[in-house]
């Protein structure tokens, strides 16, 4: 039900996914009417693959976190998530709102053992074609050192399983490259990647280096992971009026419209955590990935997509494993 | 002395500095032999507004900041910062080491009462045509709520004096608008800034309304400042090496070439605090503006001119009788 478009992106998105994967099951949460009018717009209604779960409510993209957690037990997305937890279904698909995603996921389904804390983590593109893991987006505003430690391995665990990078590149984001550099929790949280021998560490990394592809996964506390690629966001939309208005009385004005503009816009919203699709809460005990809020079908469908490889790869077991045998190490 | 060109950006500057503006005096502080040679090679040796100061030593750009405060006592850097000091000059302009510069001013000049802290400012590009200034851009690493409130009162004082903007509208850079998101210090900011009648708060911006035009004056502190216009930097080397792949076989690689490579480089680096020209560190008792390491002749120029700026309209005065003012109210 979440998202922009509701069921306009997220039912056609479904029903792609069911036709691309024979292995693979949807349960709908939301409305039924609702979403039963939009299966059989689309000759669905009695699709193998596809069942429907009512839910009364909807989170709205204004509701509160907190209240949203209080008083929408029976929203898609409260629902969902249970599904997800007395292990019904294996993952969750969202497009609604993100804070109460967080804040539902993390009451619903608790932490892994280790895990002290959510993070949103996503692939972003780079100059040097593989992608680059960041985390944490903006699930968790105040990280001390032993939860950005957390993030790290986190972090490792996904690019090996979803990319299959062997022996990912872990960076700290910071402020210089300089050892002196930074605040005392990313002074500390460098000392223990240092010291962790499961991690290839390869130091700290400066903003201008997130998309350079030095490092396979970058790690930072949430606030400045979420400012930074927000702002990404904004410098694509300058580029683009200051390109419109350099361009505006030349001969090639319309190639900016029907090919630079676009890519320009794709970019800009493309490492937008808000935007970006298939962004997944990891640290939980169950798979939840985030699909941005004005997916479009395509969009819903790879937000599908890659939970289906998370499921496939046992992501969260992985993460578990890994922190076990970090933390046996470490003692 | 400082950056990548040394002497031959920053002399010329001099030169053209000092002959748009017959009022200006400038005390070129560093080797002499060079800087005579260097000045012969333009017929300006006996300039009457240009007067040599010795120095035997030169900050490097690979000297951490704590052995250049301890061992580079004739220095450059620290010889011009000690004729802002005893009054010989009104302002001193670097292209130098930002960390030393920031060290060294804070240990030279001392703070401005009511300041805890120095912020790096920079006025910024937007949309909507008028600048942005951000601060802190890398000075301070952890501002309590205390501290950021003495950065939003220096930088609508900025705002108004160098740019002339009448109640310029500040914001604090945050993950999000709503009043619950945050850190808290963020939240204790924004209710400091809410009680201030002298500040024309708007509240919270996120990272995608750096650029928009939205706010005069943005307020973070320094590590998530630094992060945020170092990532536009990467950001905008990924847009070209994007679009440079897509026109490769196109009609129009060479208008990417020569038109829009050079305007997204210039984006790029021009909100990069390390490269944006004219940086200031205020908070001190004294001028001290940052050129970017690899500053041109015009770019080292337009610091000189940021410079003259904030001496005519005594900056760090204006600063501390506003923040003796906003501090009386608050009492």
């Amino acid at each position: 039900m979440g998202g922009d478009h509701g069921p306009l992106s997220t039912i056609p998105a479904a029903i792609e996914a069911v036709s691309e994967n024979p292995l693979l099951d949807l349960v709908l949460v939301g409305d039924q009417q609702v979403i039963e009018k939009h299966l059989l717009d689309h000759h669905a209604l009695h699709h193998p693959q596809l069942t429907i779960r009512h839910a009364s409510q909807q989170v709205l993209m204004t509701d509160k976190p907190s209240v949203a957690l209080r008083s929408k037990r029976d929203s898609s997305m409260r629902v969902a998530l249970d599904l997800v937890d007395n292990k019904t279904v294996e993952a969750c698909v969202s497009a609604g709102n993100t804070g109460a995603l967080i804040a539902m996921s993390h009451f619903v389904l608790k932490m892994l053992n280790g895990v002290e804390r959510p993070a949103l983590i996503s692939a972003l593109p780079t100059t040097a074609g593989s992608p680059v893991f960041m985390l944490d987006l903006g699930a968790t505003v105040n990280c001390d050192s032993d939860t950005l430690f957390q993030f790290a391995v986190m972090g490792a665990v996904m690019a090996e399983e979803v990319e299959a990078i062997h022996q990912p590149k872990v960076a700290l984001l910071n402020m210089g490259e300089e050892e002196i550099k930074g605040s005392d929790q990313i002074k500390r949280t460098s000392l223990l990647l240092s010291e962790c021998a499961d991690i290839n560490y390869i130091g700290y990394i400066e903003g201008n280096d997130i998309f350079s592809g030095k490092a396979d996964v970058i790690v930072c506390d949430g606030f400045v992971g979420n400012v930074a690629l927000k702002t990404c966001e904004g410098v694509a939309k300058l580029i683009i009026k200051r390109l419109e208005h350099a361009l505006k009385n030349s001969m090639s004005a319309h190639l900016f419209g029907w090919m630079i503009k676009p890519l320009l816009k794709s970019i800009g919203t493309g490492v937008n955590p808000d935007h970006y699709n298939g962004a997944s809460l990891i640290g939980l005990r169950g798979i939840v990935v985030k699909s941005h809020g004005n997916a479009t079908k395509d969009a819903f469908l790879s937000a599908i997509r890659q939970a289906c490889r998370e499921v496939e790869r046992q992501v969260p077991v992985k993460i578990k494993d890994r922190l076990e045998h970090v933390l046996i190490e470490k003692a």
